[in-house]
């Protein structure tokens, strides 16, 4: 595995008596190692299907590659249909790999179709996006798993309407794939009527557990990012998640420094890449985190309330903007730094003779510079014995994404194991769904609209 | 004032014992008062001249506007080289008053030049820059209060070089502007030695509120947007800050209502805009309010590690990413969402005929279903007795973006003053700075060096 983790500033070594005392290994050895078997016992099985996705089929791949040619050759731009989950990693791992401007080369240094993520239903951004893209040269992607999400069916109707429109039924459905569970839902029923391409996603493969399977690759393949290789870093990891030892096993231990951590009242976690590209990493992992470990009650049936509270900064830029709070504030959070060892370029900060100043910097490169100081920032930190720890890709590329990725992944699933909580459902989220369907009138909710017309409210708590 | 703010989900009578009670307004009554004369008096003086800024004088704005059509007139691109606060406001405002694509239109319907802020050190960054702007049609805006930035000053070395060898020095100079502080610091000697255009700041008014200064009407301007409009909006925002009516001054009353959840053990704060063109300006609060309010010692030199972890979601987007954790999560946070009434265009989901699917959802606009949403997640986040609270702007447009971060400001500023902290400093910066001069080599900072390098560090503590 390429990705490594120095944990020293979550120890008593570090950072004193806030820190986890070497012992803390030994005392919960016996819950390690149940949260590893459980978790990898479960591998293949239930919800845990996503951990065979890195092990896709050669024919399996060969129909995604292919699809990626085709859809790469023809379209001017291509567009993701999907919340959650159906986005997340299409935008994280293509932030991370294409140019960081992207849409705004030249189709020939740009070798891809530009890229549009739509997660959200804002009419503004269908405007914004229809005013820059030809729909008569766009791809599109419609990605739910369950066929059923709103935002995505409704942005779909959009879309395929504007398809048709422009040109002809015949040609615009294969403007079209979809992306959904094979049989099952409304997305599926419509792609064979209507003839789509179509991408099975399986049963046991949540949203925020996708992007190894068809709802990443997909993309992937269509933007020429390097699949296999990918896929090949994201088996290193799983890999690397087996080992009982736990300096080997990265996605172990820090599951367990975190679950330590929240013991000790750290219910914030920072993800704090110091490298643009990986910014949308740090989403990834948000959503992984937030949904899958915050839970009202544990395995048992008992009210727990669990969670810690994942967000993301960005180094150095958020130094300037949070790091005064990790460093004064309460000692709440634990700081998670990504390093890259060596930037995909670099530029030297110019030795300009005629300006007598800045000579401390001039000749370094702005490499040097950012890694002084992310290495500057986990110092000061640690110096205030805030619980932090570094994780370091040696390069970003298509392999280490899939490493960091996937370890982010187990690193949830062994949390979630420790905490003793099902971590791969969100009930919580069914409630909203419910008034949003009575909101719209939809048949069979009238007694939830009148439940939430009638929630409490008084005009004496509004201001302005 | 054009917003208002709707906090019944912050109280008992919405949310049960985990809500405030009606009771907490008349014993905290005193505390209120005070928190509001303390920082009413102070306006102009100190750190608060920034509540002077909204009344900019006519020639002061009459130069920031004639600056501003010259370079709208000139520039392809126009870039800020800033970091923080110096980057905050202009990535804030720009990004809810341009085109959600703006540097994808063609330059006839953008009416002005793209725009980019770099407000990183990322050399992947930087090198990706100089990949889509040509510098001899690019305007640089260098934003740096203090003048020494490293981060801001480094960029600045690199950019003037690539100008002076592409345009020559007389013609380079010209497409550099600096904001900076008149007569003080590295930057500002070399404006006046090399002719640079300066804009000023003022002393009392710090990076993290200076966007009604220069800091961000000179970029405002160059981009065309209404700054008429965005400080109009700002006077009104002060002028609701000075009623003693806790309902018509929504930023002292829901600083207090943070002050209290804070005492109430909730140490984050999630800033949630319904709306894409709010996006941004979550982060502008979240640097607001982290770097203010965590302090480790209050005004009384008293040890309290104060301070509240502000983050930010996306709806409806992190509905499907966030929700399940602050609906069954801990009891840890205050969601604070951010309505628009009226979208700037709506687009109505197709009721396409031949779909048989998806009945509720058609007819009705992306608008009503993205509105409908907010309103089932405050609803369905209500029913879990989890604090929230809504803004609601009548539309984005430069008053009422000026109303929320001046709304932003004072609210900010109240609720430091409740803390009893000082709301205006970042002295847990100091040492980071610090140890990055003395990794980058610069004298002065020998012993520094070695404390760094001399950081207890074990490599059992590594993993992978």
């Amino acid at each position: 595995m390429k990705l490594k983790v120095d944990y020293n500033n979550m120890m008593q070594s570090s950072i004193g008596e806030r820190g986890i005392g070497e012992e803390a290994f030994e005392k919960n050895a016996a819950l390690i190692e149940k949260a590893r078997k459980s978790v990898l016992d479960s591998r293949g099985k239930g919800w845990q299907q996503w951990c065979d996705s890195p092990y896709i089929s050669e024919s399996d791949l060969g129909k995604i590659i292919a699809y990626g040619d085709r859809v790469r050759k023809a379209a001017e731009s291509y567009v993701v249909l999907g919340i959650g989950g159906s986005a997340l990693g299409a935008i994280a791992v293509a932030s991370s790999l294409l140019h960081l401007h992207h849409n705004e080369l030249p189709r020939e240094k740009r070798n891809a179709p530009k890229l549009y993520v739509e997660d959200n239903v804002d009419p503004e951004r269908m405007n914004a996006l229809l005013d820059v893209v030809d729909v008569k040269t766009t791809y599109f992607n419609v990605i739910t798993k369950s066929g059923e999400t709103s935002e995505t069916l409704s942005q779909f109707l959009i879309v395929y309407d504007l398809l048709k429109k422009a040109l002809g039924k015949e040609e615009a459905k294969k403007h079209i794939a979809v992306t959904t569970t094979i049989g099952k839902g409304t997305l599926y029923a419509l792609a064979v009527k209507e003839g789509f391409e179509v991408f099975g996603v399986e049963a046991g493969v949540g949203g925020r557990f996708s992007v190894f399977s068809s709802v990443g690759l997909a993309p992937f393949a269509a933007l020429g990012l390097d699949v296999k290789g990918f896929l090949k870093g994201a088996r290193e990891a799983s890999k690397a998640a087996e080992e009982k030892s736990l300096n080997k096993n990265p996605s172990l231990i820090t599951a367990f420094l975190q679950y330590e951590a929240m013991k000790n009242g750290c219910n914030i976690n920072v993800m704090m890449p110091y490298c643009d590209g990986l910014k949308f990493t740090a989403d990834f992992f948000c959503q992984l985190w937030a949904e899958s470990l915050g839970k009202a009650t544990d395995l048992n049936g008992k009210t727990v309330y669990a969670g810690q509270t994942p967000t993301k900064a960005l180094g150095v830029t958020d130094q300037h903007s949070q790091v005064q709070l990790y460093t004064e504030g309460p000692f709440d959070k634990v700081v998670t730094f990504i390093a890259v060892d060596k930037f995909r370029g670099d530029r030297t900060i110019t030795d300009d003779r005629e300006i007598d100043a800045c000579d401390f910097l001039k000749g370094h490169t702005l490499g040097e510079l950012i890694n002084a100081e992310r290495v500057a920032t986990t110092y000061a930190l640690t110096k205030a014995n805030r619980a932090n720890f570094t994780i370091t890709l040696p390069e970003v590329n298509a392999e280490t994404i899939g490493e960091l990725l996937m370890y982010f992944m187990y690193q949830t699933a062994f949390a979630g194991a420790m905490l003793n909580i099902d971590t791969f459902n969100q009930p919580g989220v069914e409630e909203g769904k419910k008034a949003t369907f009575a909101m719209l009138g939809r048949k069979g909710y009238e007694s939830k609209l009148e439940e939430v017309e009638n929630a409490p409210h008084d005009d004496k708590y509004v201001a302005g």
